[in-house]
Order: C-alpha cells, then sequence, then structure tokens
C-alpha cells in the first residue's frame, strides 16, 4: 500500500459536513433575499487580481496578510475583501452603470492571518453598497444600516446592536489638535480599544508621537456615552467649541443617519453611537458602524462597514463615494455552531425517496420522473441492496418519505408511500402520493 | 493628478456588466435546481489546497496548469476542478456520509493556461457527482446523464446531443494488443481526434512507440460509426474475436447505460456512442461522455464526465468509486453571448422604485417598508435631484413601476402609480399598488 495523502484541509480553512452546509447555505440565501429585495444585484469579480489593485501605500495591517504570488511576469494576488474589487469594478464598468449603483457580492476573500480560533484565512463576506457618481446622499448609509437590521431581524439569532460613529469626528478632532497627520494612525489603534483596553491604546498612540495633551482630548472625547440624544448633546457642545468644520460636518451627518433610521422604522434598542468605534480598514471616511450580538459579545463585530468617498481614486478622476456593510459569514457560522446556536438540519434536501422492488426499473424510474416534473425532489435507489439497506439511506439522511414499487404495486397501479417518522405506510396512486408529499 | 492603477482585469478572467450577470446566475440557478430536485446535496471545499493534494505523479496537461504558490513552508495551490477536491472531501469526511453520496458543486476553478479564445484562467464549474462506498451501480451513469439531459433541456439553448463511451473499451483492446502500459497517453491522444484530426493522433501515437499493427486495429475500432444498434452489434462482433475480459465489461455497460437512459425517457436524438470520445483527464475509468450543442459544433464539449473508480486512492485504503459530470459554465456563457445566445434581461431585479417628492421622507419611507414586506423588490430614491433625473434612472435600468410620493398623495392617502413601459399613472390606495406590481 502506497503512502496516502492528507485529506485535512489547511489550518484556517472552513469544510463543512453536509447537515452544516444546508444550514450555512440557508443562511447565505436569506440574506441574499434581503438584498434582492431592497432592489441590489448580484456582482461576481475575480478571485485574483492584479497585485497593485488590492495593495496600498499605506500598507494597513489586512495588507499585510495578503496572497500573493507570480505568474509569468506579474504580481498576482487573492483578494482579502470584496469592497476594493468594487471600486475596481466601478472604475472599469462605470460607462455601463446607472448610478446610485446598487450592488451585492457574495463570496470568498483570502487573508492569510495566523490562525486562531474564530478567524479564517479563506472565507465568504456577504456585501452590500450604493455607489454614487459625483454625489451620494448621506441618507445611504442609513439605508444601509437598515439592511443590515432587516438582515440580522430575519437571520433571526437573538438580539443585536449596531453601534454607530463617523469617522470625522475623529478626524475633525484631530485636525483642531493639529495632529491631522496621524488621523490614520489614530483610528487603527481606537478600533483596538475594546480588544486592548485603555491604556494599550494610550501608549500606542503616544508611541507614535501624540502629544499628552491631544491624547488626553481625543479620550475625554472617546468617553462621552450612554443614550444616543444625551451623546449628541455633548457633541454639539464640543463641536462649538472645536469651531472645526469637519467635525461638524461628521455631527450632522450622525444627526441625519440616526433620525433616518427611525423614519426606517429600525427599532431604539438596535442601534447605538458608539464614539470608540472606528473600524481598521484605511478607506472609510465618514459614517462607520459594526454589529454585535448583544447576548454574545465574544462573538466581536459579526458585520462592518461605512461611508468610503474615496476609494476608487486609486483607479481614477472621476468621484465615486461609496457606502456599505459587510457580514463575515464563515466566521459567524463558525461562533453560532460553537455557541451551540445553529439550528440542526437534515443531511438532505431530498423529499422523497423511491425504492424499486424489482428488478425492471422502468416503472420505478417514471414515478422518479413525474414527482421531479411536480417540483419534489426525488431519489431513487439504484443499488442491489437489501430492503432493510435501502431504507436505512432514508432513514440516515432523514428523507421522510419513501415509495415501495414492487410487482404487486405495478400490477395494481397502485404504491405504497412510506412516513418515515411515524412508520405509517398507505397504498394509492401516484396522483395521491405528489400531493401527500407535497403538504 | 496621481497616475490611476489599472481596471482592466487579468487576460482570462471573466467579469460581467449586471444585466450579464443576472442572465448568467438565472443559468446557474436554473442547473442548481436541477441538481437539488435530483436530491443532491451542495458541497463547498476550500479554493486553496494544499499542492500534494492536487498534482499526480502522472502529471497530465491540466495539472501543468495549476496555479502553485508558497506560504510559509507549505506548497499550496488552486483547485483546477471540482472532482479532485471532491475525492479529498469524501476521503476526510467518509465517517458522516450516507453512501451513495450525492452531492453537487458550483464554484470557481483556475487554470494558468494559455489565454486564447472560449478559454478562461478563472471559471465556474456546475458539477453533480454519486460516489459509493465499495460499489456503485452502473446505473448511476445512467442517472448522471439523466441529469445532463434534463439540465440541457430546462436551459432551453437548443438542440444538443450527449455523446457516450467507455474507456473499457479501448482500455480492453489495448490489453488484447499487447499495449495496455499506453492506455493512458492512448486516451490523451484520442481525445484530440477531433481537434487535431486523424493522422496528428496517429503520429502521436506512432510517436509515443504505439506498434503500427496496434495503431491500425485501434484506428479500425474508432471508425465503428452510426446508428446506436449498430455500433453496439460492431462491438459484440469485436468482442467476441478479442476475448478480453475489460472489452467485455465495457460493452456491457455501455448496453445498461444506454437501456437505461431509455428507461428515464432520454430522448434518443439527444445521446448517442461515440467511440472517438476519451476525455482528456487521467481519472476516468469507464463510462465517459460529453454534451454538444448539435446547432453549435464550434462550442465543442460543454459538459463533461464520466465514471471514476479509482480517484480517492490517492487519499485512502477504503474504495470509494464515483461517477459525475460537469458543465463549465463561465466558457459556456462566453460562447452563448459570441453566438448572440443569451436572452436579454435587464440590469436591475428592482420591481418598484419609490420617488419622494418631498423633503420629510417618513411615508415614502413607510411604503417601501410594506413594499419589501410583501416580498416586492423595492427601491427608494434617496439623492436630492430633479424629477426627471429620479425617472430617467427607473428608465435606464427598466425597473417597471415608479411610485410617486407627494405631499397631495400623503395628505390623500392615495399615491401615484407609474407603470413606466406604458406611460400609464394611477392614483390609488398602497394595497391596491402592491397588487398591481405583483400581478
Amino acid at each position: 500500500m502506497s503512502k496516502k495523502v492528507s485529506t485535512k484541509v489547511l489550518s484556517g480553512f472552513m469544510e463543512l459536513v453536509p447537515a452544516d452546509q444546508i444550514a450555512f447555505d440557508r443562511m447565505k440565501e436569506k440574506i441574499e433575499s434581503v438584498f434582492k429585495r431592497h432592489g441590489f444585484v448580484a456582482m461576481d469579480t475575480p478571485i485574483i487580481e492584479r497585485a497593485e489593485v488590492l495593495v496600498s501605500k499605506t500598507g494597513d495591517e489586512t495588507e499585510k496578510q495578503i496572497y500573493k504570488f507570480t505568474k509569468g511576469d506579474t504580481e498576482l494576488a487573492l483578494r482579502f475583501d470584496l469592497t476594493v474589487p468594487l471600486a475596481r469594478y466601478v472604475g472599469e464598468h462605470w460607462h455601463d452603470l446607472t448610478f446610485p449603483f446598487r450592488r451585492y457580492a457574495i463570496g470568498k476573500s483570502f487573508r492569510g492571518e495566523n490562525p486562531q480560533k474564530g478567524r479564517f484565512r479563506e472565507f465568504y463576506q456577504c456585501d452590500v453598497d450604493i455607489v454614487g457618481h459625483n454625489e451620494l446622499s448621506i441618507l445611504n448609509d442609513a439605508e444601509i444600516i437598515g439592511i443590515v437590521n432587516r438582515v440580522f431581524n430575519e437571520l433571526n439569532l437573538g438580539p443585536f446592536l449596531i453601534r454607530i460613529s463617523n469617522r470625522k469626528l475623529i478626524a475633525g478632532l484631530a485636525e483642531s489638535l493639529g495632529v491631522a497627520p496621524l488621523s490614520a494612525q489614530i483610528f487603527r489603534s481606537i478600533d483596538k480599544f475594546k480588544k486592548v483596553g485603555e491604556q494599550a491604546v494610550q501608549r500606542e498612540l503616544a508611541a507614535a508621537g501624540l502629544p499628552a495633551a491631544a491624547l488626553s482630548e481625543i479620550f475625554t472625547f472617546l468617553k462621552i456615552e450612554g443614550e444616543i440624544s444625551g451623546i449628541l448633546t455633548e457633541l454639539e457642545k464640543l463641536s462649538a467649541k472645536l469651531k472645526n468644520e469637519t467635525f461638524k460636518k461628521g455631527l450632522e451627518e450622525i444627526f441625519l443617519v440616526v433620525g433616518h433610521l427611525k423614519l426606517l422604522g429600525v427599532p431604539e434598542k438596535n442601534f447605538s453611537v458608539d464614539l470608540k468605534l472606528a473600524r481598521g480598514l484605511d478607506y472609510y471616511t465618514g459614517t462607520v458602524y459594526e454589529t454585535i450580538f448583544t447576548d454574545h459579545p465574544e462573538f466581536d463585530s459579526v458585520c462592518g462597514g461605512g461611508r468610503y468617498d474615496n476609494l476608487t481614486e486609486k483607479f481614477t478622476n472621476e468621484k465615486f463615494p461609496g457606502v456599505g456593510a459587510s457580514i463575515g459569514l464563515t466566521r459567524l457560522f463558525s461562533q453560532l455552531k460553537e455557541a451551540g446556536l445553529v439550528t440542526k438540519v437534515l443531511a438532505t434536501n431530498t423529499q422523497v425517496l423511491v425504492v424499486p422492488l424489482v428488478t425492471d426499473l422502468s416503472v420505478p424510474l417514471k414515478i422518479a420522473s413525474v414527482l421531479r416534473s411536480k417540483n419534489i425532489s426525488t431519489e431513487i435507489y439504484l443499488e442491489d441492496a437489501k430492503m432493510k439497506t435501502k431504507l436505512a439511506y432514508a432513514d440516515k439522511l432523514g428523507i421522510p418519505y419513501v415509495v415501495l414499487v414492487g410487482e404487486d404495486e405495478i400490477k395494481a397501479s397502485e404504491f405504497t408511500l412510506k412516513n418515515m417518522a411515524t412508520g405509517e405506510q398507505i397504498r394509492t396512486s401516484l396522483e395521491t402520493i405528489s400531493e401527500k408529499i407535497r403538504l
């Protein structure tokens, strides 16, 4: 016997057995159905891009994790999200698009992260974005948050909270403190606040050259907490003091987004303003948000997103501001699974198994064909096996019905329908059988 | 202005504008619906595998095209089809599977081919396979061909022909001619018959060391053509002469497959026996088939497949014979598009656009929300724009209905529904509007 090649998947890659795959796909289908119902069309870009499309000059954390390789003399890379490809797509196809362009994308992205629990190197993202040409109303930011609310409502996974902030606040604060060039670093450090704590963030920012006075002002800002109305009042006071246009704009935008969410009917318990939210990616320019499951804070953010006004500037001189959200479905599924929150489903979609008890298969095949033509998911057992083995197959998979086709049945043109759950058997016409199964 | 990064996709990669994407996805959904109706479950394996999983010792044409790269000290590769990952999956998970295991997989594969017309480096395959444990009835080969027939029927792309052969015939012939070690080369050369012609195949096989006498016998065999019954009669005569067990088994299998296809109701015009069919991949061991569009022979094979009894031997000592088929959807779509056979569809799934003519959006948003709750795909126009621009948006995308919401409408609780195709406008209740749109 020759040595066998290992069948284990690579560390950080998810592979599911059928019942889990079906549960996963149902979540994916629910998300897609919400996107479609809100008038979004599917977009599907290549998994491989030229490396220069994905790599930026700043080189943030995510970019360090990009899978890169060379083919011929071309540097290639696997996409690490679906947003940068969207920007390239818009840059390439904008003459053929109608704006605002509403697209969703559900597909795999890749990041060579150090594998750790709940982190995947290959993962599904479910993205929904609206991209304008030259301008895009701030109301779209609320529209996207409304869709996120609808998705998590329909997924029905328990209470959730969408935390909202706006990067213009911190950017404006940094401007007024004379530390604007450090903005990107400030966002990245603050993004870790909940994970590493206040002191670690302070140390990191001090090390990056932020003066103590500025640091103190920023932390005073970050500690504005509580009910939305209270936060907004505090921010108005701060704005009056700062007299900074960027900060003022950020505050106006938060007002509009929050007000619009109420009009959209998003329950107040489902969203909050959280100034400690910054998001890690460099490309956000305004509204940012993330979603947590209130009963499972250990899941961390399960859906993030925000406004990016300049994402396409790398590709074109035309202006295409956008706003979107992304659900990390692979990670979410793995967390739900671990928390015992994945609804147990069958390892089959099959509604009925036709079991031939005769060697001439013409009638059993005809029956399968008729059932399928009525859109009933049907299998026929083709192996040479004992009756017991045939029924065990249906039983193991959880196929709800079996149709037995023997000599007697064929003569009478009446077949035996067995309900696998109850064991009940009736002998009746194919017509009646179809109706029973469809109930 | 800084230099912009090119937005072109890499050569050999497909990227579609929305209307084409929708047409593509509809084809994909039709194929998936046939698979599901026949009791198959979805399988989704990683796009990245350890290189040793994909590379075999023989190293056929396809394997030379594998995208390979290294991460840390691991040799990685992008899958080049969905069949080898299926074999690995079965090797890994067989304790959790119920056999015969019926799975479909729809996903992207990668081959670094020299880009040429109609060849893609990233492409969707739609695969359907049945894998047994230890044994798998030959009737499954017919079942898969029946599914291929059903798929192309429902895709409704014109007349098609499924050509069927069995590798055991040529393998048996090679055995009886004493050239069995050359079988793999013979399959590969014959696979090119229709592309390069008889003489090129003869030259290639002679160069590979096939004696002239054997070559002559093989070409006599390849030239058995015509109606199925005639071919089978000729093969029976040849079998009687050869007295080779492998050949005899191959002939028995063809008999069973062809007979079973008739029972399955596959019309005789849709399939043929074609001895010049061999398929390029090394792993087939018995039945092989491919599908051509009769009116478009230039498409070449649009769906190939066959029986592979030993695919898992690389991974496990357990026996898992399988049979399957694969539709190269990306290539097919590109060919259909070029031939003008892709049905023109709209660039939207949206059924209705809500157009606010007021600044307070509470009522327009409420309307959108109600329509969505009735499962009507709804957009609301959020940009600050002239009425003309708003209607032009619906018009350009082909959104069939627009609901106008102005002061008067809000006061009367009756809204204006405009049919964009006819220009007809009525003013009525939201209830009536929902019904009209749903018709």
